[in-house]
């Protein structure tokens, strides 16, 4: 693959976004904080023309956008603190030490900086939290990366009017010209991925297109590191105490989490694994009695979905629990009531072509076990990664001392080696963003499972580490100098400690 | 590309990684700690018998070799303090926040986990310290990882006899069998980086077979992360001031650190940048009176140098400043002297094409620039990535209070955004093993410049989040309790907090 020319548009949009480049990573980090408080209070200021637009567009009520506004806000004002907490630069400082164990060492000192200019292809089901301005547009902009956003197909016109107000903001904000471009279409993004001046991508998506862009980007002459946030269908497991202890609750948590925002979120729970004869079925039934219709993001999503119900509900053995359906309005567009239905372990493993990949939108499928199925070795055996693998327990048993405790750890042992986030009596959807939050898992859950696009660590993605040996104070980052006057963390090793590296596990 | 089934030996030595990935990865760090100090121990101990298969091997002196054994027990030394420090697991705990900014948040706690087995295919010219039991080796199994070694085919017989010490060892301080295995062979190599057991891969050798397995590796159905350390020219700016003041000791410097090992090192300043009609080449005509023949690592690498230098003395303009030669013996082993030569920066731009590419062994070349050349301007146009960049100031221009100071501050911003070290006033030969250090670069340095194979963040290359939500104590690893057994550093955010994100910022 060799460089091809951009159109005149995109060149110019991305010799914006490298001539921002140098100016945008001198920027102070107080300053850049400010600039994304101001895009948050612009966010939230627009908030009712913004959620006018994103309703119409794709489908989501009204209170489902204000609270993603908020969110948006949040995540933006959360990074201005990161940012200034300075902590992400991991800056190390490694003093001169002529008693080094391997010979007299220089002065080493080590911080993070900027990529360069970023490409965001943002998502259809977040078109706030996981658009424009969202995490990952969020991140970028906080490591002081140039971000290019392709915007989603989904919601057009709600991505030029977020991209209006929050160029304005950062423009106000004193931020130099090129840090924030939008651009619009798959080849577009395609193009832009491919130029040798974009040094990463991230994702929110399908496998499929998620993977396609991954390999553009591995595949580069120079390759680039590429972030995707893919397919997950998030396992849930509940054991028969749990469900004795308090089925109706349990049910109860369940539906609202497959029902939310009609199903099309990354972490719906797509499957609960449950003992066989249990009353579980029977308190979905209860629990589902007032489940709404809801509109689906789009056209393509809803046909998709109503493909996969209807294959899910012809395999053998499947029992609708709630039969739930699609509608389609005479725009095409589709209307959803959720469908959970229950199958035994065995028509599970029968159906399992049928059955195991994601349906997105509002289903999820009850898989019956039998007494005494090792559950830890049917992760492996039904799914590669997840964004999260959940767990019910009963009050004894989350105190690791009944009688199937091994057994349970065993499980979460083999959830960890599977998915990003494990939860327990809780349910998957409903991502906090805070600092510990992990976003992520092994393939296809991400394209990058060192990574997370939600919480602090979501800046990682878009620094690189560069060290500096005996550099005169003058020409040393403002973050490693001895005076510190970012006043970021610095992980000092004075001289002298090399001799005693290891002596306390010498034999 | 489908998964293949791999022959007898290799999947036994596969499923060998894959059974001891649960009980490795379950292993304590101080445990770990010690079969990292018992492998160090056994090496040292080892030190006559290995080191003597090694210089015949190799044609690296016993001087040379004895110090890199005794760095590679450093790095593995290094490697068990930062087990113990915990550090590197990140760990993070957020407190459930009945107030938090976007309604109750959950307790979430988040720590790095290994990735399961990784392979490591070691370089020809670092037989221990990036070789069987050298620094990636270190990282690998330290952060709980069953290593597959891929051998060398430049010292087989050194390969096994490293392995077979290096395996005693572990074994005797119990880790569990199939924690470390060797492999021979370049397509064994290959289809153990296939496998979908294998979680990783790491690398160090040439941007072409770096790139082969790196692609391997992204195209897999399952794509992993590859880190590759692949070819860099390092290059060397030294100001007229800097020459002025220290010729002698500068000639000197630049000759050993091209000289030493051969010139087959990573970090071998390839190009350095000097005024024109400056003294520098008489110096280091002064400098280089008694150099050494010296014996290339193989037949393969001298015969590639020797085409290499052929050429290079055949462009246009090309003067030589010590002549320098490879000498062939009876077995086809090449033995080279260093040889310096001089161009003009004209004539270096006309003979780019044969004058910028990485040439491995003893040569290196002095760009003679105009008066008034913009240094800064000129990375960019020569080079993508590269491992290290190194300037020489005067005294004076170290203060910054030069009248060039604003060009040198530019020249190390784009050294900053070309190379993973900048140094001053030294030689990016002998890369110290140090907490701050960072060996790497973009691309073509690595295939993966967000990392480094050098220093303790090398660690973290092995290794994935993984968040815990709401997780009872029982079940919740020992690094995110709130007893805190392992006593490791715990990032904190307690509740109530979110509600002031930002607000230092708030217009």
């Amino acid at each position: 693959m060799t460089h091809e020319a951009l159109s005149p548009e995109l060149e110019a949009v991305v010799a914006r976004a490298a001539a921002a480049a140098p100016v945008f990573a001198a920027t102070g980090p107080a300053d850049r904080a400010r600039a994304l408080v101001a895009v948050a209070d612009a966010l939230e200021e627009a908030k009712e023309h913004l959620v006018g637009i994103g309703t119409r567009e794709t489908g989501l009520t009204e209170a489902r956008l204000n609270g993603e506004v908020v969110r948006t806000a949040v995540q933006l004002r959360l990074f201005a603190d990161t940012l200034v907490d300075g902590g992400y630069l991991d800056a190390r400082i490694d003093y001169a030490d002529d008693d080094f164990a391997l010979g007299a060492r220089p002065d080493i000192r080590r911080v993070h900086i900027p990529l360069g200019p970023v490409i965001n292809f943002s998502a259809s089901n977040f078109p706030f939290a996981f658009s424009v301005m969202g995490g990952d547009s969020a991140s970028i902009l906080a490591a002081g990366c140039p971000l290019i956003v392709k915007a989603h197909s989904g919601h057009p016109e709600l991505s030029d009017a977020t991209a209006e107000v929050a160029a304005a903001a950062l423009t106000a904000a004193g931020m130099p010209e090129g840090v924030f471009q939008l651009i619009h279409g798959r080849q577009a993004g395609v193009d832009v991925l491919k130029d040798p001046r974009i040094k990463a991508g991230a994702f929110t998506g399908s496998i499929g297109v998620g993977r396609l862009l991954a390999d553009i980007a591995a595949s580069r002459p120079a390759p680039i590191p590429f972030y995707g946030e893919l397919g997950s269908v998030n396992p849930v497991f509940i054991t028969a105490d749990a469900i004795a202890e308090r089925a109706d609750e349990i049910a109860s948590g369940f539906v609202t989490s497959v029902a939310g925002s009609a199903g099309q979120l990354c972490t719906k729970p797509g499957f609960a694994f449950v003992a066989e004869g249990s009353v579980l079925p029977e308190a979905i039934r209860a629990a589902a009695g007032e489940l709404a219709e809801h509109r689906l993001l789009d056209p393509r999503i809803a046909k998709s979905f109503d493909e996969r119900r209807r294959a899910i509900l012809a395999a053998p053995g499947v029992r609708p629990v709630i039969e739930g359906g699609v509608r389609f309005d005479e725009e095409g567009h589709g209307w959803a009531t959720p469908t959970i239905i229950a199958v035994s372990l065995d028509d599970f493993r029968r159906g399992k072509e049928a059955l195991v990949e994601e349906a997105f939108g509002p289903l999820s499928i009850l898989v019956e076990v039998p007494e005494g199925t090792d559950l830890a070795a049917l992760m492996p055996e039904f799914y590669e990664g997840n964004l999260t693998g959940t767990l019910h327990l009963s009050a004894a048993e989350a105190t690791g001392g009944t009688e199937n405790a091994a057994e349970l750890r065993a499980l979460v042992e083999a959830l960890s080696q599977q998915v990003g986030r494990v939860l327990f009596n809780g349910w998957p959807t409903g991502v906090a963003v805070t600092p510990a939050q992990q976003h992520g898992g092994p393939w296809p859950a991400t394209t990058n499972d060192s990574s997370t696009s939600v919480g602090t660590s979501a800046i990682k993605r878009f620094l690189r580490p560069v060290a500096y040996q005996n550099a005169p104070a003058a020409f040393l980052p403002e973050a490693l100098r001895d005076n510190n006057p970012l006043g970021v963390p610095q992980a000092i090793a004075p001289a002298g400690e090399s001799k005693s590296w290891g002596r306390a596990f010498q034999n």
